[in-house]
């Protein structure tokens, strides 16, 4: 596998105090080949110009967040959120990217009927097949942490989400591996190998506790947490997935931090803990140091 | 299945404003057939004395909360945490109890290894079954929920808790079904399929959001979340379970309300979501009123 920091991709969501531009113009400084980008980045823009944008430096969208939510049993909002997906399927394919992250909805509407939930999400899919095979953009089922399943998703393991994807086109329908949703799981490592060509994306950041009010910003570094990034790279890649590798981190107590600073060690720590390469630029005692008095 | 609450149980974790001895008149006087324990709960009294005051009232107790913590690499800490694993058997029997609870820890001292946190506990259980069996206590072993995985408990699922269960005689280690901890689980249903005569407690409360800081002190009250808790109770009936239902809620937010007040809810609220009897007392409406004035 390729070194340095080509295979890395930085999604939008890491360091929101930058635009898109300051984004790109920062990775292409550093080599970073490609970014993530979010639906409301292309909100009000055409996204044929973001995506021209990004090339236009020599970088790539890797991924489009995000569609999904599809649990909800009432018609009407089952059609709005058809047509919400087909459109983010060309906004996908608008700006250059054939990976639509997929996130499929908690159990809004449901009650407490989990398996009906989960029934809704099987039929959204298979209605959006022939859309994403029409604009050559995978739907990428992404597993969510089981923390997430009553509000976010109900698709809580990468075995279920490739149950999921199982009967459809492996070019229609991919799955998302994200270190933090799949860590823990005591069959990640069957599922990746079983995932083989649908996984469409791969995503690091670290588990670090105690979790936030809400959970859902309390994403950590690569080397601060409790996740062997680089067993499970080598997993992914062994199942024969060689296209990038996104920090996707969602931390509000980065937002006061200067952009520069946190991509810089979004970069030594890819290479670090996620590539494994032996520390080239701080101590890794300066790093924890600098970590520290950044995320807590 | 018995109606009533004669197989209600309530842990004692569920209402700490009231010593044991209120709690076991409390619940004698609404017929509520036994209480669970926890080891703090027996320091510097006798546990037999404890048992026998829950006895003469006519309850028991259904179990001892809790042992485990025995995924540190250390030696010396691993001698320590087996002898009071011992310890907490002999507690178990003392109270005349044969469910021990077991909570197999995070992963302190474990690094990011987390297979190998998990191989000391299929050790540590291993090392337990002799003294189990000598003293005709259960080791319980709980899956807890995958967001405790770093800092309390590598056992995240009920099959994987039945992995490490299997080697060793039914009457020797044992595992627990508690519907906050399983409920996300695709495969639930077979699990405790598989389990049978394994389960040795199960335990409900309910699955609410948003989630607290720390994750700890999130569970709510039957009937205010997402768990569809009579089918999680009839899958475990199926599955030839006909013991003790026991209420475990830790909730900050309760702790200033009266005992008699939670108590009664929780009657109430297993007679109607998790018996699934028609509500007798007050509407549900009332109910759900009282909550929110309660919970949040």
């Amino acid at each position: 596998m390729t070194a340095g920091p080509e295979r890395l991709s930085i999604n939008r969501a890491s360091i929101r105090q930058w635009s898109v531009r300051e984004l790109v113009e920062a990775c292409a400084a550093r080599s970073v080949g490609g970014v993530g980008l979010w639906r409301d980045d292309v909100e009000g823009v055409k996204a044929a110009a973001v995506g021209a944008q990004v090339r236009d430096a020599g970088l790539v969208v890797t991924s489009l967040c995000r569609g999904g939510f599809v649990t909800d049993p009432d018609p009407a909002e089952r059609v709005r959120r058809h047509d919400d997906n087909r459109r983010a399927l060309d906004e996908a394919a608008a700006l250059g990217t054939d990976v639509l992250v997929f996130v499929a909805g908690g159990m809004a509407g449901s009650g407490t009927d989990l398996a009906g939930a989960r029934a809704r999400v099987v039929e959204a899919v298979a209605e959006l097949v022939p859309d994403a095979l029409a604009r050559g953009v995978r739907v990428a089922v992404e597993p969510l942490h089981p923390m997430f399943c009553s509000d976010r998703c109900v698709i809580s393991t990468l075995d279920q989400a490739l149950d999921l994807a199982d009967p459809f086109p492996v070019e229609a329908v991919g799955v998302v591996v994200d270190a933090y949703h799949v860590w823990w799981d005591p069959g990640v490592t069957a599922a990746i190998d079983r995932a083989g060509a649908r996984i469409a994306a791969f995503q690091v950041c670290d588990w670090v506790t105690p979790l936030p009010e809400g959970v859902l910003t309390g994403r950590g570094l690569m080397g601060d947490g409790a996740i062997a990034l680089p067993a499970l790279r080598e997993t992914v890649e062994a199942a024969g997935y060689t296209g990038p590798i996104e920090v996707e981190i969602f931390n509000d107590r980065w937002r006061g931090r200067p952009g520069d600073e946190l991509l810089d060690l979004m970069v030594r720590r890819y290479r670090t803990h996620v590539l494994d390469e032996t520390p080239d630029g701080p101590t890794q005692r300066s790093e924890a140091a600098w970590t520290a008095r950044t995320t807590t």
